[in-house]
């Protein structure tokens, strides 16, 4: 008879739909494009460093895709394949069939088959490597920004920061405002549509797992340069307004720059694109907010500055949310 | 300051040899050929689940390559790329070169390429997927058993499960046998050069990682047949040849037809090419053994029967180590 663990992989088979061979050999196969190159990104998510514990299943399935579907938006590439590993403490049927449910509605949303996996005992862990394609030559790297290229951020930032802190009991969102702040947390909406229109407008492009300021640093870094992002340009979003203006400029700095989880893509373009990239924003439903400008850098690349509405500079930083540094 | 976990990133970042993008942008881009299909596979280990506590770092590094590329090798596919998603308890510099010179070692005998990864805090738990080619339509499923093919396997069988058993107590090997058994438990070879000489011969293929009879009939319900295996055909290493005549039939069918993590390829080819599966054996310097026949399913397809000298019936199962039956 077959383990437990075996059966657990029925919630996790369906047909292939675009693969030659699905889940259930010992490889899948699936034939991809002449003309296209091939985009591979995995990501691990661990109980008590990635998510909460008892953080809701359905969610969970969510999420784990949709960190990797971020990854390939911010190539520009459109996502076909997936396989999924997860090691669980113990078989529990209804986790199993909220967590598939999760993670195929949004597989189904994007149009992604499960082809392969593995599931086994051991502490909550889930790995995700999915595969796309991009046009050849038309993968948008970190490294392509360009001195006085703009800087753009889609959606709003430091939601799931907000949510974060909400629910570790750090600050106490209203009702409204704090069901906004953990949906933006447990479960974001991959940015894959925007990152497929931004092909050809974006010179460089990343997705905003650390917070943006480490983030920037690391396109920054990539294409050798320097970055200044305007602290008042950041978008927020409309549920969280008043909870940020509430807060002083460097708590609110730290939330929106140094938070992580945003998922949201940040890329740079130059200045005679801006208007196709607000209809590549428009036409994808995704707002998109101008927040600075690529410069060449004074000393090592990498540096992010980060200035106040009276061009007082806050510290340069690299580092995700645990390092930030205050506004001076 | 980046974090000391995206710090042990850089004992995994290597320049790109096949890749067009390796690791260091939020995902890979690779260039499959024309005329191939992609083979995709992964699997995670588990510390306490899948190796001991303390198992040596450079093999655990070398394993956790190897039972991927095992996969490929079983459906007769050249492995070209890979991805590491790893979770550690607490970042330990020895530990870290170690493991990754085992894996490298392995990757590099191989031309894999390591294009992605992902390194994070938690329990002890490793994640690979591997990516390789075959040409169009040549890929050796599970599926494609005959009635009355024979059944083959590579190298020999049960040394794993002989050196797991010395590890836990539960019987004393002496040095030299001991030696050769855990190495096959802790660095099994994946046979690729074999799976890649067995297209055209082969009909049917996987490989063995949960026991002999356990995944003979995961073949055999996928071709809709069943199996007889003669137990004297059953290979053994020299070196644990002794070992196994001491044991009881029953407990030597138990290791050898039961244990896991033999790492053996298992096919299935026509009579007519007999000839020709020996010449791929010796080619590739792996031997293979006839062991048995496909069988026109009684019942249900899936039914393994193993039968000794006298041709006496051990019962049929479809179950790995912990529910093999004995012997009747």
């Amino acid at each position: 008879m077959p383990g437990e663990f075996d059966l657990i992989a029925q919630y996790f088979t369906r047909p292939a739909r675009r693969a030659i061979l699905g889940v259930g050999d010992d490889a899948a196969l699936i034939a991809l494009r002449p003309g296209f190159e091939t985009v591979v990104s995995t990501d691990m998510l661990v109980e008590g460093t990635h998510f909460l514990p008892g953080t809701d299943a359905a969610r969970l399935g969510h999420k784990t895709l949709a960190v990797n579907l971020s990854d390939l938006a911010a190539m520009g590439a459109q996502p076909l394949y997936a396989t999924l590993a997860l090691s669980l403490p113990r078989v529990d049927d209804g986790w199993l069939a909220d967590f598939s449910r999760g993670f195929f509605a949004l597989a189904d949303a994007h149009g992604v088959d499960l082809i392969g996996g593995d599931t086994t005992r051991g502490a909550l862990n889930l790995c995700v490597t999915v595969i796309g394609e991009v046009p050849a030559g038309t993968a948008i790297r970190r490294s392509g920004a360009r001195a006085g290229d703009d800087i753009w951020v889609s959606g709003s930032l430091g939601d799931a920061a907000l949510g974060l802190a909400h629910l570790q009991g750090k600050l106490t969102l209203p009702d409204a405002a704090a069901m906004q702040a953990i949906e933006r947390l447990e479960a974001p909406l991959p940015r894959v549509a925007l990152g497929l229109a931004l092909r050809g407008l974006a010179s460089a492009m990343l997705d905003l797992s650390d917070g943006l300021a480490g983030d920037v640093a690391h396109l920054a870094r990539a294409s050798g340069l320097a970055a200044r992002i305007d602290v008042e340009a950041l978008p927020v979003s409309p549920q969280l307004a008043a909870v940020l203006q509430v807060l002083a400029l460097d708590q609110r700095v730290r939330f929106m720059a140094g938070g992580g989880d945003d998922y949201e893509l940040c890329f740079t373009a130059p200045l005679a694109n801006r208007d196709a990239v607000r209809a590549a924003g428009a036409s994808t439903g995704v707002p998109v907010t101008k927040i600075g400008r690529m410069t060449a850098p004074e000393s090592a690349p990498g540096a992010v500055l980060i200035v106040d509405e009276d061009g007082n500079r806050c510290a340069p930083t690299v580092s995700g949310f645990d390092h930030f540094e205050k506004c001076a």
